[in-house]
């Protein structure tokens, strides 16, 4: 089998995006993250800025905001349908236009039926996370440990919600690698070698 | 940190058994397997073949048989717990003697506390394992199906039991390999490059 499109689902603070954009490096090949965003927004004509904040976590309400008062003339998707399936619609044509790396959004799920896709999940221990949010991120209010928690659960519900797999679950995944343990390079060195 | 234990878990049928010796070929280092067996045999002075039964999953009963009444005399052990700490002694044993693979009976959980141990837990697909355990210990009145399921449940009870940890839960582990999905030969390749 030849992989040609590497997802990477990650923990908050793993790493997972560096750990991406260096094996994208390696291998020459893209790498999508604030880009898939752009891309939603321009195909889908909603807020990029709106999708951004929402990009991978539900919206506490699920209320609608005046801007998608349009989609639901014809439609009775919720306001997180409508930036899912944009979303599904950008991965979907990034992932035929050639080999590349998709970090999160659900791209694993949303490339199951191709059977070019290697998929992989970055997680850590809390310590180097913590530690690491803090270096990258800077200091804020909440404690390095609530923002791992906060991120991480709407990273999880917003997995659980639109996959029914449950997120970090081996099984929905071809390889797990703890970056805590293993080191940002190594990581990198083993998916390249996929 | 250089890595001198390489511990491996792994589902009924996924290959890790196999991973484990060919890694310790490639490697030129022991595989510890039935051999830990064979050690906590002679260690405990327990019978071999109630250990390989016992190895790892719990008896129902968790009742007393009559070779353990000697060791009751003196110990309010159960039965697993005596074997338990007995494959415990053998396995830090063996991680003292010099580099090495072990394969299941918690090892990792047991030598957690090493600097020099990299934790592998092998799954696969329920697919790729049931057409394994056919081939490789051929066709039983149960289906492959159910001595999966059987499998997996009573290595999940003994590694619970003992460690108060979810086995397969990647936390626990440094890098989980999907060898359903990654093929046994480049999960070989994986392992020895840690």
């Amino acid at each position: 089998m030849y992989n040609k499109i590497i997802t990477i689902g990650r923990e908050f603070g793993s790493g997972g995006r560096t750990i991406a954009k260096k094996v994208a490096e390696k291998l020459s090949i893209p790498c999508y993250d604030s880009e898939i965003i752009d891309e939603v927004a321009i195909k889908s004509g909603l807020l990029k800025e709106e999708i951004a904040q929402k990009g991978e976590h539900l919206s506490a309400s699920g209320k609608m905001s005046t801007i998608f008062t349009l989609y639901n003339l014809y439609s009775n998707m919720t306001k997180d349908d409508i930036i899912w399936h944009a979303q599904k619609k950008v991965i979907e044509e990034l992932a035929e236009k050639g080999p590349c790396i998709i970090v999160g959004r659900c791209a694993d799920y949303i490339l199951r039926e191709r059977n070019d896709v290697v998929k992989v999940f970055v997680y850590a221990d809390k310590e180097t996370r913590s530690e690491r949010i803090v270096k990258i991120y800077g200091e804020k209010d909440d404690s390095p440990e609530k923002r791992i928690k906060d991120k991480d659960k709407k990273r999880a519900a917003y997995y659980e919600h639109f996959t029914e797999m449950t997120w970090g679950d081996p099984e929905h995944y071809d390889i797990c690698l703890n970056s805590g343990k293993l080191g940002i390079d190594k990581c990198v060195e083993i998916i390249t070698s996929l």
